[in-house]
């Protein structure tokens, strides 16, 4: 059998779904592309079994058919054609010819039995009153996660924790991520999906969607051990991590009265110097604040440096000298230093310390969180 | 004592000078900065004992010292600053204190004894006489390096051949480099030096050459053993190898009658589809050569994938099969795609092939060579 497909068209295609082909497995059938070539469409899927992604486009063809190519070698061939048609030409032996003017490339390709089922998503299937339904704006997605995710845990000594919190409560969604240092919560008050519930997000499953998101507005589905995020003619499907996410509330607290304004553009430069200060094992950085100046010091001692600088602040409450991982004071405020003016809201040197905008975008409420460490003194 | 000096400036300064610093050493000395600071005049020098990089600033001062100064970290805390007036306070302690508006940098520095000689080229001494010396044009001699270095061998069972081969001749300056499988032979006419001799470039020079090579013409001084390299206010030094250069010339055939032109974008573009077929163990590529045809082509067994592609071009002797190996066939064809034509000289599928641009630039000639492989047939 054949079929027709212009080249640029098929490597817009191909570029989306090759983030879900594993670079290294036990399974050589995943290096792989699904063709499945059905009345003139050709659906295209990968999937890694944790994460899977889809996408279709319309071919020249008068048959049906299911085979399985090699996902790495027929994207770089594609990738180097210059503007054409290829037609392919499946022979029953195994092999598939691509046909251009100028030249003709034999691939070996798989029957699709091997190949592993991809979750779907019916959406009039019986089983729908179990899937919840939201949309979103894909750039909205795409902040909101790049928001948040940074505080993801690396470490596997908690499944949960390596990944993304989706909460969906009667205020709205949550995107929560921790590693028992530093806390990221994020409430996007306009989105719901009418029911209450908990889905935790991958890692891998967060970094393929940072490159898939783009302008077009996302159709979430979600089921107890899926979701599928459906944006234009791409769907992402992925599994989610099977496990409870540990209660984060309980580590918020309530009586920080001490609060610090500061410009977090200012803090971000400063921070960025006292990374080359601050020493290897222990990445100490000192905050000493007073009404309207926060010191923020760092100290080598295997180096003998020392690097001290001021900043102009708004504190209220006692004096205090208090001690943080500079590489974590960094990562949150990162991720603040488009806003105006933070807060950071004390109340001891031992205390977790929030930190959050001094005005909330619409519609949205950010806290990020930071345990503090013991300073020497 | 104390020196101020602009942020900004020392910056660009230290950003010329940082890649003479080595990555890895067993001399922790040459992880430094040397300062030397004379009459307001800043010269800072850093090297890895087989190259050095030197530069001076204008800074104010009232005293002269030499202090030897922890590379990366001080180029890491300028770089960071925003514009501002630094004011550098070295005590006797040992210590010194970088002092901006906001903050103060505590940074620990050596004395200058422990610090290598860097060779100096002293235009009036004595030994002048033995000094090469020649100017060439900063972009002229980048393109010069980007175009011949890429053949230099990666293999140290030669140590020669893994330099770049600078040979001063009566008809100019020829770039030579080589490998064993091709070779690059670029001559400028241009250039003379008044005596003919050889300077083999070791690698390492290369590559920080052209770094620092920008539009300023250059200043080129050639002893027995270094080389000065003086652009602008900066001077880059290196050793050479201290080898014979083997004798490239005999390699070079002659007799090559049969002549094949074509367009090097043309075949630029299918040497990289070719690059996804050749096997990974002999990297294969064939040429089946007819009149006014090429056909290119490459088989992986192992992989059951073969690719065929056929280019236009003009051809006068009698086909030939000739085999190659396609990465460097890649490498030749890439520094000569923007030739509007080139021709391959050839005499039969197992003598060495020349292919040169049809049309020399002024004053140029350019010359690569590529050993075939034995086809299977």
């Amino acid at each position: 059998m054949e079929f027709k497909v212009n080249s640029k068209l098929l490597e817009k295609l191909l570029t989306k779904i090759i983030p879900a082909v594993p670079s290294r497995t036990t399974m050589p059938i995943l290096e792989n592309f699904l063709f499945e070539l059905n009345d003139g469409l050709l659906t295209i899927y990968a999937t890694d079994l944790e994460i899977a992604l889809k996408s279709s486009i319309n071919v020249v063809a008068e048959e049906n058919t299911k085979l399985v190519v090699p996902a790495r070698l027929l994207y770089e061939i594609v990738r180097s054609l210059q503007e054409t048609t290829i037609l392919f030409q499946v022979s029953p032996n195994g092999k598939t010819n691509l046909k251009t003017d100028n030249g003709v490339y034999t691939i070996s390709y798989l029957l699709p039995e091997g190949f592993p089922d991809i979750p779907s998503f019916p959406e009039n299937s019986e089983d729908r009153d179990n899937i919840g339904k939201m949309l979103i704006g894909g750039p909205e997605l795409k902040k909101a996660i790049e928001q948040t995710s940074f505080a993801m845990s690396k470490e596997d000594m908690r499944p949960a924790m390596m990944g993304l919190l989706l909460e969906f409560t009667d205020e709205g969604l949550r995107f929560v991520s921790t590693d028992g240092h530093r806390l990221v919560n994020l409430l996007k008050k306009t989105v719901n999906i009418g029911f209450n519930d908990q889905y935790i997000l991958p890692d891998r499953a967060i970094s393929v969607l940072m490159k898939i998101l783009e302008e077009k507005d996302v159709k979430i589905l979600l089921s107890n051990t899926y979701v599928s995020f459906r944006a234009g003619d791409i769907e992402f499907i992925t599994r989610l991590i099977a496990q409870k996410y540990p209660d984060y509330r309980s580590v918020i607290p309530f009586e920080n009265e001490n609060r610090l304004k500061i410009k977090p553009a200012d803090l971000f430069s400063t921070i960025k110097r006292m990374l080359l200060f601050s020493p290897a094992n222990s990445r100490k950085v000192k905050f000493s604040i007073t009404q309207n100046n926060l010191e923020v010091s760092s100290e080598d001692i295997d180096m003998g440096s020392f690097a001290r600088e001021n900043i102009y602040c708004e504190y209220s409450g006692e004096p205090m000298d208090i001690g943080f991982n500079s590489t974590y004071v960094n990562d949150v405020i990162s991720h603040l230093q488009n806003e105006d003016e933070i807060v950071f809201k004390l109340h001891s040197p031992t205390k977790a310390v929030i930190i959050e905008p001094v005005i909330n975008k619409d519609n949205e409420e950010l806290m990020m969180l930071l345990m503090p460490v013991r300073l020497n003194n």
